[in-house]
């Protein structure tokens, strides 16, 4: 079963963790943190059934192993888990030498290890993504909460010690969070790697994860993750690039109310629209029309927002906590591989958002 | 007016920030922040009568500027007040370039400096104490607030962008509350100054912010102060010092209930208690009987915790987030000005506290 196995070293200001992707590592996580007395493993109720008992016995008999499971969804990443969650932390006695492990998707890593960041001050967690999605969150130290107002308005830059991402776990995931995730390893390939773009758009229908490239995409859309991070660890600058797609993907994300469509698939349509405003702004010639008709044949949800209105999406845009001094800032493409920053004023974007979907809906798919 | 100004720079790993010491700089904080558009002024009900108008009106009317009002006392240093300083700060929609401006001792501090931690993963704070204690507790970029269970047990680390400390509002403050910020001071000069304990303990009774060289030992506590904090930001090793008097201090404070001691004259007898222990580890000599005699005749409560059980104290000691694999960590001195950290477990510590108290109650003063 150990067919990859493959390894990535993140350096931080301070410190350096590693990323390890391979068959079969929940298996080996007790192992790989035996230095830690205890341990509080925080999962959820989709996660818990599947994996919490094979994370839990790879621990030996010397190590206290408690867990904490949330409710699955967006709605855990607030105020009020939060708050639940330092209890049980309190309650577990967990100390400043204590070891977080988040086990789930980008909802559990985002809490656990804003519990971690704050918990005492900062204590060391891991992140185990459960999700094809959490390669993206589980990478860089972002966690946070969301505000009724906004999502991950409430949160701290903390980075894990460790990222082990065991991919056989992806195999339970249904289709529509392997489009998520997926549209996420296109946006970094839109980045920095043209034919890792090329080779994702020549997937064929239904083999997203099934196709024999999978953890090599994968490898290779979180190690530009991981340089990126490298750079610019507090997002003063290159680290916003990785909110291509997002402006238009966050505002149809939280328009049609959160679990309505993946977050990546929102972020699917948030990049044709990028790539589109780009083409307008640069003057440069994207493939759009291609990555459409491939998300199409893919099973990507992507006409799912059409009842929503212009003027609402672009007021979701300016409460961005990346928007500044009232200017939408958003991340474009010059070329597959070269990403730029524009501000944007909210007129000019709700134009473009107008003649973008009057263009959309009719270019053929 | 202006008869004192002093200037330290804090040098941290990303940054640095200057400490402005003196007379009126209430009346300047507006120019000195003049590039921020969107300011939201934290102080407490005590505070906002005294001074917020005078602070407001140092601001120019091309900034915005708003202010909460918390109510005066530990209990803001919670959950609740967290969370409610965060709605505020969407409601005034401060974003990444805004700025915090917290207007208190350090309970406004702290919870105002959390805030600016994590409200957008981060925006910039500065600290305005108008306490003597908050001398301490505004350098540094220890931010937190309580837990039902421990003080300070959620928190981050987030430096201020400047400490500005009008000395002048010191003038306002009760007895109790100079006698609470001296102690610190004090701690100080334990850790790194003998000539300044020797100098603090020459003050006449009832002088202590009435004596001429008042500016110069405040002056030279956050110098200590900010030495230390330099070479240790995240407290890995001598930042520890800094908790000298507080094991003792900090269990006296919660067994007796917050507000029937304040914090520096809990530490105050937590430093006898150190010196005590320090004595018979290291077998030096050290002047405890005058440091008692001295903060009995400055009116120092040496005596209030004489009903508290010994056993309930080392519990609360043994809660604290500095012990470790259930050994308490405790600073002790060798001589004045030569700190260091010792961990001794429940049982010999409970043996010294019965003797220290045994004598202690006895020793003339």
């Amino acid at each position: 079963m150990l067919l990859n196995r493959k390894e990535l070293i993140v350096k931080t200001n301070f410190s350096q963790y590693p990323i390890q992707i391979g068959n079969g590592l929940r298996h080996e996580i007790g192992s790989k943190v035996a230095h830690y007395q205890n341990v509080l493993i925080v999962t959820d109720k989709n996660v818990a059934p599947l994996y919490l008992d094979e994370v839990k016995k790879s621990f030996s008999s010397q190590q206290s192993v408690a867990s904490f499971i949330l409710p699955a969804g967006e709605a855990s990443k607030s105020m009020e888990w939060y708050s639940k969650l330092l209890d049980a932390c309190i309650a577990e006695n967990l100390d400043r030498k204590s070891l977080i492990i988040a086990l789930g998707g980008g909802v559990v890593g985002d809490l656990a290890g804003f519990v971690a960041a704050t918990y005492m001050r900062g204590i060391d967690y891991v992140q185990m993504p459960t999700t094809l999605l959490a390669h993206d969150s589980s990478v860089g130290g972002k966690v946070a909460i969301n505000h009724p107002e906004g999502k991950n308005m409430i949160g701290s830059f903390h980075h894990p010690v460790l990222v082990l991402y065991d991919i056989d776990m992806m195999a339970t995931l249904p289709h529509q969070e392997v489009r998520s995730g997926y549209a996420e390893i296109i946006k970094e390939a839109c980045l920095d790697d043209q034919e890792l773009f090329m080779k994702i758009l020549s997937i064929k229908p239904g083999e997203l994860i099934e196709n024999q490239g999978f953890p090599q995409h994968l490898y290779k859309g979180m190690a530009i993750k991981a340089s990126i991070v490298e750079i610019d660890e507090k997002e003063y600058g290159v680290r916003k690039y990785l909110n291509f797609g997002h402006t238009l993907g966050h505002a149809i994300e939280t328009e049609l109310g959160y679990g309505k469509i993946t977050h990546g698939e929102a972020v699917a349509v948030g990049m044709l629209f990028a790539m589109w405003v780009s083409e307008r702004i640069y003057g440069c010639s994207l493939p759009i029309q291609e990555l459409k008709t491939w998300m199409k044949h893919q099973g990507y949800p992507i006409d799912d927002w059409n009842e929503l209105e212009n003027q609402a999406l672009i007021s979701r845009m300016k409460k961005d906590k990346k928007a500044l001094d009232g200017m939408i800032h958003m991340v474009l493409l010059k070329e597959i591989g070269s990403p730029s920053v524009q501000a944007i004023d909210e007129k000019a974007l709700l134009k473009h958002l107008q003649d973008f979907r009057s263009e959309y809906l009719t270019f053929e798919s």
